[in-house]
């Protein structure tokens, strides 16, 4: 079967069983092929092949709702809706997303790219629907990593209550993003092992009817013995105890059982979950094979072996000097722990783990709980670093505001992905946590112009006994320079001159300097002097060497891969404001007030003027005036 | 017996259970008197008074780690920790805090306002305690209420998993901030009506002992059954799923039942959880008989009658306002709903649910929840209107960002307790949202200048098709001006001149407005013409106006009661900048970079330097500037 010829899934209708095995045969090669070329998240899509293909068949999408949690297991969806054509350009500049797009089909009706909001979004369809009266179905499709999230618990504990009819699939593939944690987890193992209600109900009635009529003061009690049995022997009583009929656990790879139990649900009245068994890399050996969860998203790849394409020499990744740094720091400081959401692979701390395991905490994806509980521990005198990206960072906005800055505890952040990320586009770009950090009191942020300043910001950041402390890092590999044997410490708020000058300053940090420094080369060229500064610290600013530039009077670009509104710029031109210099001769370089979207990093600074040619532009446009005035 | 005498908790060992009652009983009496001048969370501190004694009685704090989650039941544990003699100044300007605070005590080891965060507080508290080697008890003390906040339910999770040493108790009234939802309390109630498990364990056995030993296929059923039925014999089996050991229920007012299963907890191993029910408002009648929970955070009243003490004919309260326009839209537009985060009567939405009660969704504790459920009717057509305290908006930073704008959804969101709220101190301020907000792509943000304007921006919102939009409003009443019949709608990023002027510009919004007049009719009084201009579009700006204002080269101050980073002030200089405008003459009052604590709203402004003499100071001083220059 050609895939690029499907328009919609409505043919799914008409297929057997067997038609439709071939047809799952057909999907994996052809992901398996594409994404070998393209990278994205392979393991998750070879594992809801079957589960995507059921859904559409049973249920009339657009009408019916399906609603990817997380959203990166939309791929077949995407083929099924008229994309396949299109997986070439996947998660590239302007091709397809690698996440549900409202704009790209009337089948994606929800979008995501983090995690654990889809029953919350499905509980708002539902109530929608029952306003006005109509009766299509609403279904979530979420992860058993996913339901730890917070927010999903939120929906679970309100959906369980309301009653109304919605239909939650549960895709449980054991492993989610990194290996799964918590009590829930624990709960859906033994559900797993509990094997199917259906099959014990029979034996079930059988031993009823064992236990003898009771009377007098026992008969209560024997009462509630048999109404209640059905909770221990439906190994989903977890989710009956929230309110749901559970439905499970259903072989996720199995047509009829799962057409079996989609059909039940669509019968029964109030909130259902279906328990449905997947193996993540279904298909192809060598993800199958894969415990660490390594081809969750992954690059290019060979076919054959499964080895990944990469380039030859890179420089480290920037999480890896971060995490062998917390390493290094770890040996002599026993004071250091380690805190992540679910990233152990995703930040690099495998190595970390191995050498403490008592030592890394991983709680899941919970980036709430995290933050936190790192303060808990920061008021017993630990010094936690929470890893975490900086996209994910935003979930913990009011814990990072309430708990640890208003105590003003010693809880490290490393703010991994922080810039733009690529691939992953619009959901995980990580240009925010600058304006929504710098207002929140005590708090003191810093990025690193190269992997050596790296890891002494990470030892500064443990060091450190004033308060709360971030340092944040770009994603992908950092630039090669030598590392320093010995960690120091870098003064806060102090910032470094790159390249001297004096007719103008560009004001700069993390992975715009190289854009600086280039421009000042190139205005050199021209006879201009352009000052290059590397203000790795976005807050507290560097106040004597902005007292020496503004006095001076010349003129100021500040450049950042940051939003503009309340970014690192606005904080130059509020430290002028409020001390009272002249401000006609500032001006800033950012990302402008819309989302941006998927594509390589140097497409989109380009898409957005971020680039080397504009700070050239700009720093000439400000000379003149500097020239009158002078 | 004299409380203002208790200097720590140590006195308790050795009292009788007859010597606690007779203290229960003065300490009920003097927070029914003391509370009834300064005002306070009456009912629930009434609610724990013997739990907080058999607390004190059978833990060694501050060894043992007291964690009170939201903190406003604490106001016992700060009579037995020496601090009965400050009750008079309970919530005043420098005097003692409503919340538990470690600058007044070694024994508020955790501070709290917002709901939630006791679990993961605790759980960083017992790693730390692990991992130095002690072996003191960390008691986390949680409401039903904030168990469904997203962040409780997540620690929750992570801790049944972890199997560390930690006694949760969970204080179960039945009634939190407002009625409790979701299926977490409903399986409460299950537990409460179940009974002890100690009385039904030797029933349990007996019937066990009536069922026949099986063999063959139905051994292994069999066994399952017996093993598992404790689990629905406990009536906790919900907390034993999540790898707790469930005590309970425990009634929160028998000191012998309360010794004894803190007793248990103390000598058992891994996380327990102690159901204990208590009754909000005990011991005075006014508050016992509270059904709707009016008695949770009081003002003044009068001890016998439990009348309220109220300022006659004062203004109509923002809130009402608000709910009140929300029912008169409800009236005519089908597509409106109302969501609350726990907020019915803080929110004063009673009537609209009395009049709607199939469009208003209350989801308990559970912001994040609310906000993308929002988004998910929002796609449906629906124009849900989220009715959310300012800084409880805090907890739904990633959903307001990732759900709501990056799809551009038209969720209206009314921003109560905007600005400085007084009493409940720096954990309630209302004072980042401008600053969270207006970095958010697609977002618009508006503050009315009294509650005329305040129901047509109420109904622009509802009208609004383009996006998400947020009305902000104060605590408190408003200002008592004449309410226009017919509900109108204000152009998307129109401002207002209130007060005609040539000399100089003050932008402001919302409550600093009064301000701003009255420093201008001053400052006229001084021969000086100041224009004021009601900037009620924070985001969008009114780009035409201010092109005439910074072309016209005014000076212009910014006024805003919200933080100066990245506040509206930094909006202003961020157009300037962008537009090339001259900066000189730009000034912003705001506030400061520092956490404000409690005091009358009044005092709080006067310590800031918010004040009307400051602004007439202000603008006195950019005059001359203005002078020199043109």
């Amino acid at each position: 079967m050609d895939l690029t010829r499907i328009k919609n899934p409505s043919f799914l209708k008409s297929l057997t069983n067997e038609e439709l095995e071939v047809l799952s045969y057909t999907i994996r090669q052809f992901l398996i092929e594409k994404l070998s070329v393209t990278g994205g998240h392979l393991g998750a899509n070879l594992g809801v092949v079957e589960l995507t293909l059921a859904l559409h068949k049973n249920f009339n999408s657009p009408e019916d709702k399906l609603i990817f949690d997380v959203g990166h297991q939309s791929y077949i969806h995407k083929m099924l809706t008229g994309r396949s054509g299109q997986f070439e350009t996947l998660r590239k500049f302007k091709g397809l997303c690698g996440f549900p797009k409202m704009s790209e089909s009337e089948h994606d009706v929800w979008e995501a790219g983090h995690s654990s909001t889809s029953l919350s979004a499905a509980m708002g369809m539902t109530i929608a629907r029952d306003i006005k009266g109509d009766s299509n179905y609403i279904v979530p499709i979420i992860g058993d990593g996913a339901l730890t999230g917070g927010m999903a618990l939120e929906a679970l504990n309100h959906i369980g209550h309301e009653k109304k009819n919605i239909i939650v699939i549960l895709n449980d593939n054991e492993m989610s993003i990194a290996n799964n944690v918590g009590a829930l987890h624990n709960a859906l193992g033994r559900m797993r092992s509990a094997g199917k209600y259906n099959r014990v109900k029979d034996e079930l009635e059988w031993l009823l009817k064992k236990i003898p009529a009771v009377g007098g003061k026992l008969a209560h009690t024997a009462e509630r013995v048999k109404d209640s049995m059905k909770y221990f022997m439906i190994p989903g009583m977890l989710f009956e105890e929230f309110g749901f009929t559970y439905y499970g656990p259903v072989d996720g790879h199995d047509f009829s059982a799962l057409q079996e139990n989609l059909q039940y649900a669509k019968k029964t009245d109030g909130p259902v979950l279906i328990h449905v068994i997947t193996q993540k890399g279904k298909g192809y050996r060598p993800a199958e094979a894969d415990i660490k969860d390594k081809w969750h998203g992954v690059g290019p790849y060979k076919i054959d072996s499964g080895e990944k394409i990469t380039p030859l020499n890179a420089p480290p990744a920037w999480s890896s000097v971060v995490s062998g740094t917390l390493q290094k720091i770890a040996r002599e400081d026993k004071r250091l722990t380690v805190v992540t959401p679910a990233m152990i692979l995703g930040s690099k701390l495998d190595k970390f783990q191995l050498e403490f395991p008592d030592r890394l905490f991983d709680v899941g994806i919970a980036e709430q709980h995290a933050t936190t509980m790192s303060a808990g521990m920061a008021t017993q005198g630990l010094k936690p670093f929470l890893a975490i990206y900086s996209t994910f960072l935003q979930r913990a906005y009011d814990q990072l505001l309430h708990d640890v800055c208003r105590q003003n505890l010693n809880v490290a952040f490393g703010i991994d992905r922080s810039g733009l990320v690529g691939a992953d586009g619009e959901t995980h770009q990580g240009v925010y946590d600058i304006s929504f950090l710098r207002h929140m009191p005590n708090m003191v942020i810093m990025m690193p112009k190269d992997e050596n300043e790296c890891q002494h910001m990470v030892n500064t950041a443990i060091q450190y006994d004033d308060g709360p402390i971030a340092v944040r890092f770009a994603r992908g590999n950092a630039l090669g320079v030598p590392m320093d044997d010995i960690l120091s410490t870098i003064p806060i708020g102090s910032w470094e001159v790159l390249e001297e000058g004096t007719d103008a300053v560009i004001l700069t940090f993390g992975t715009t300097i190289g854009m600086a420094l280039e421009a000042s080369e190139q205005l050199k060229k021209q006879g201009y002097s352009v000052r290059v500064v590397n203000a790795r610290f976005i807050k507290p600013l560097d106040e004597d060497m902005l007292h020496d530039i503004m006095s001076s009077d010349m003129p100021i670009l500040t450049l950042e891969e940051t939003v503009l509104q309340g970014g690192f710029g606005s904080a130059i031109l509020e430290f002028a404001e409020a001390n009272l210099y002249t401000l006609n001769n500032i001006r800033r370089m950012g990302i402008p007030d819309h989302f941006i979207e998927h594509g390589k990093v140097e497409e989109l600074l380009e898409e957005i003027g971020l680039t080397k040619e504009i700070v050239v532009e700009t720093v000439q446009q400000m000379l003149p005036s500097k020239q009158k005035r002078t």
